[in-house]
């Protein structure tokens, strides 16, 4: 069987992390072997660039540094981990992918989007997620959580609250546009809630693919 | 008078810094403000970018995330210097620019030109150089120059003969391709010689461009 490639969308504080470890637990439950990987980062050069990034003392970033260089840890990690696992049959989850730079480079600062999928189809070579998960949550509730978490707020984090508006309606936007990819889930539910939504999605679609394959 | 934006190009040892250094002196002595940078770095994100580049031991580094953190830095260094420089009336001398992308992350390692060159346009944001020198030197000399320096190598220097060939062949493809803006200088000259030829093309251009501008 080739290799599965999902992703999770969404503002931060929506779960994304806590809900891709249980998916990870999940699929390795169903005997199947599952890389789980995060962007900006998840490699070592990656996470170099990541501390470029979320440096909150960058403030002089120009919008297309910031683009490009999510682009270029975008593309290691494609190479380096996501490709290989993939080709040896693997489940790769990964916490953001290209959706988040079209949303959070280009359609929250109303920058040019195809300037931003130009870019990231070069960087990706064209790979494109089996499966997104779209953990929607207003823009309230995510700020709430973020505080609540106590921590400093990084370079992205510090955008101010139409930016964030913005985010929220470019990750709708996207799952309207691309509906066979998503699947857009409530995460203002409980996490268990939220993950019950996930693993029948995912089950059903692991039988859709299986049925594929087979025929 | 609108800026006038230079760059120079040419293989590690052809003299770049030492004549940037020249030129710098040479235009300040007419009057005119000059801002002299280098590529990859010049800003103080632009630095970090070129430390993850030239880090020997970044081995696993894929083509496709040298060529975008190369034009990350690129962006940056438009937008924060070049640009700012250019509308204020100087002259802008920059140590490699796009051209080196297009050599050493395209034609030298026989990669996809077009997409090294869509890159660096939207890194860029469209500007093109108004006059390039290329110090050109052949693969021998380069090498011989390197080790007189004395300096350990850095990543890109690694790399080996055929690639260096393919390096130097690219940018007199260039200097082929963009005859009006391309001056080709021949670097195994004395430096005071080089400087001279330099300085009297210069000049001859600074004449047509006032003249030019005046009509």
């Amino acid at each position: 069987m080739k290799g599965l490639f999902i992703t999770l969308e969404g503002p931060e504080g929506s779960g994304k992390s806590t809900q891709a470890s249980r998916i990870e637990k999940y699929v390795i439950s169903l005997g199947i072997p599952c890389v789980r990987t995060r962007e900006p980062g998840g490699t070592s050069i990656g996470n170099r660039i990541r501390g470029i990034l979320l440096d909150p003392e960058a403030e002089e970033m120009k919008q297309r540094t910031e683009m490009l260089l999510y682009a270029a840890s975008r593309a290691q990690l494609v190479e380096e981990v996501i490709r290989p696992a993939l080709a040896a049959g693997k489940v790769v989850l990964c916490d953001r992918f290209v959706d988040s730079s079209l949303v959070y480079q280009g359609y929250g600062p109303q920058w040019d989007m195809d300037e931003v999928l130009s870019v990231n189809r070069i960087a990706t070579g064209g790979l494109v997620p089996d499966r997104t998960y779209l953990l929607d949550l207003s823009v309230e509730e995510s700020a709430e959580r973020l505080v609540k978490r106590g921590k400093g707020v990084d370079r992205i984090e510090q955008k101010g609250e139409a930016f964030h508006r913005r985010v929220r309606e470019g990750f709708l936007e996207l799952a309207r546009v691309h509906p066979q990819r998503y699947c857009v889930i409530d995460a203002a539910q409980p996490v268990d809630q939220v993950f019950e939504e996930l693993r029948k999605d995912l089950d059903s679609y692991l039988k859709k693919r299986r049925a594929s394959q087979r025929s």
